[in-house]
């Protein structure tokens, strides 16, 4: 049948995004970065007792782990962010259960924004893009999925060509991606601080990024561009809250890397939207504190109990600003 | 027993490669960069018929394709460049097969580039290195392989700290890697070539690759830290075969990207070692060519006649320099 009606077109990343926050009342994102001595020995023997002394057993003690996790904190949180890094570690079984959990969080509606800095050129970059946020061709002229995040974060050392492939699946899926400008790490100024004519680079990839999302702004002002902006540095997070007034920021460095809400608050536009919190080992490791193990938590009441104290902390700090 | 003899150190890739140029003599890196339309119509069929219209079949096609490539090719190259990007769009089943590849070429003793141009930093890269350059430490305090290339690309956007861990790995484990520093595509200069204080960023990258090598070299002078660097822009390739005078260059752009021999020539050492020149779609679809169809070559042949000819015309123009 023949329609004038157009496709419905999803709904983009960036108002699913404000949506989670206005609704959960909440800016953070908690890092899945599992590491296996520190999951909780019940989950490791486990994993041992089925699949040997394998790959597939941390793979697989990475899956209860991570669902866990998404099930405790997911009152308390915005969006999840699963970093690949630790799933590639385990080799292919690695990506099959990263694969797993983004799919246990797609099917409970919560956003999940894949921490993979993925990043390359022309046809590759276009392969990356469909792979994590669009559509594989399939050999009969079929499509299916890869990985099936909401969000990817990209890096732009290869520049707008770089960067073009993943923002048309963006615009075509509904997705998003967050392009690191200024990290959270001691050595980030080695090149991301280096002065062109007094302008650092974050700030020229910041404009880049800008100047790439004209026209692209949703329903509440923002577009699929977003921009990793560490928050231990907050200057360089205030800075770039202002030169990218329509992009999502990305804010790791919260908990164990050292940042707390006072850091943070510059990183949201003036209505407390525009801005997610990333914390990993403090929350999904909370279980080994000393204030979990003296209240005798199990990890998902530890990490629960640690993304709700993290959430009232930005919440509070935004209240007061 | 204990013991005063250290244990056997892995004899360093950047050895391994100077001696699979010498042995070969060839340059020629091939790229496996596959896509579905462009493959042979026996080897989609085959994959449907076994696997349905499947993102499994599409990676089983890449296997079957890729193992016919590094057999056809092995003679006239001195390594292969698997891309992660197309193996990751099958999503997880395209990450096995892309290990397959690797393993299939460990096994024949053909050096194995994973260009996945990987970064993160801390305890993420260091994930990441273990993954694709070391071990995976197991549950029960064993250890075992995830992806086996025997060098990997990484992007220094984020600085030494996010380089160092890889580095340890290549040299506890005899791996190499290729930081980007000045690439092939037409906006690489977004953020590779803005001049700080008249240096551009990529020198700046390469300044940074040279000190973290001090210390390293191999047999032949090389260091575990290689660097990318664009056949198309054969300025900047000899401005980074001065500034890095003990890295393997990775030469990417010859051929489809429209570089030739002659763009080359001054990314070699004056002995005609230190690079690696890539080439992925003029020789892996080479059968689609008009003179391999002309000649009834199968895309086993017209991939080695095409790998031959990169070959030679390499070593030509570097004896004729």
């Amino acid at each position: 049948m023949t329609s004038n009606t157009a496709a419905a077109q999803p709904t983009p990343f960036a108002d699913r995004l404000w949506q989670a926050v206005k609704t959960g009342q909440t800016r953070v994102c908690v890092g899945l970065d599992p590491v296996v001595d520190r999951l909780p020995a019940t989950i490791r023997e486990r994993a041992v007792t089925r699949h040997g002394d394998s790959p597939l057993a941390v793979a697989m003690a990475f899956l209860e782990f991570g669902r866990g996790i998404i099930d405790a904190t997911a009152e308390f949180a915005a969006c999840v962010k699963p970093q690949s890094a630790f799933y590639e570690a385990c080799g292919p079984a690695g990506l099959y259960v990263l694969q797993a959990l983004i799919e246990y969080a797609n099917e409970r509606g919560i956003l999940v924004i894949e921490d993979a800095k993925r990043n390359d050129i022309g046809s590759t970059a276009e392969a990356y893009a469909q792979g994590h946020l669009g559509n594989v061709r399939l050999i009969g002229g079929g499509v299916a999925k890869g990985f099936t995040a909401d969000a990817l974060t990209v890096n732009p050392y290869l520049g707008r060509d770089g960067l073009l492939p993943f923002i048309r699946a963006c615009v075509e899926h509904g997705k998003g991606i967050f392009a690191l400008a200024r990290t959270s790490n001691p050595s980030a100024g080695d090149v991301q601080d280096l002065l062109v004519d007094g302008t650092p680079v974050y700030a020229k990839v910041a404009s880049l990024l800008h100047e790439l999302g004209h026209g692209l702004a949703g329903a509440h002002g923002y577009t699929p561009i977003g921009a990793v902006a560490g928050a231990t540095y907050p200057r360089q997070l205030a800075e770039l809250r202002a030169l990218l007034p329509q992009s999502w920021l990305l804010v790791p460095g919260y908990g164990a890397q050292g940042a707390t809400a006072a850091d943070v608050v510059d990183g949201f536009d003036a209505d407390g939207f525009g801005a997610v919190v990333s914390s990993s080992r403090a929350v999904i490791f909370a279980h080994a504190a000393e204030w979990a193990k003296a209240a005798g938590m199990d990890y998902k009441a530890a990490a629960a109990a640690a993304a709700r104290k993290m959430r009232d902390e930005i919440n509070e700090a935004l209240a007061a600003r």
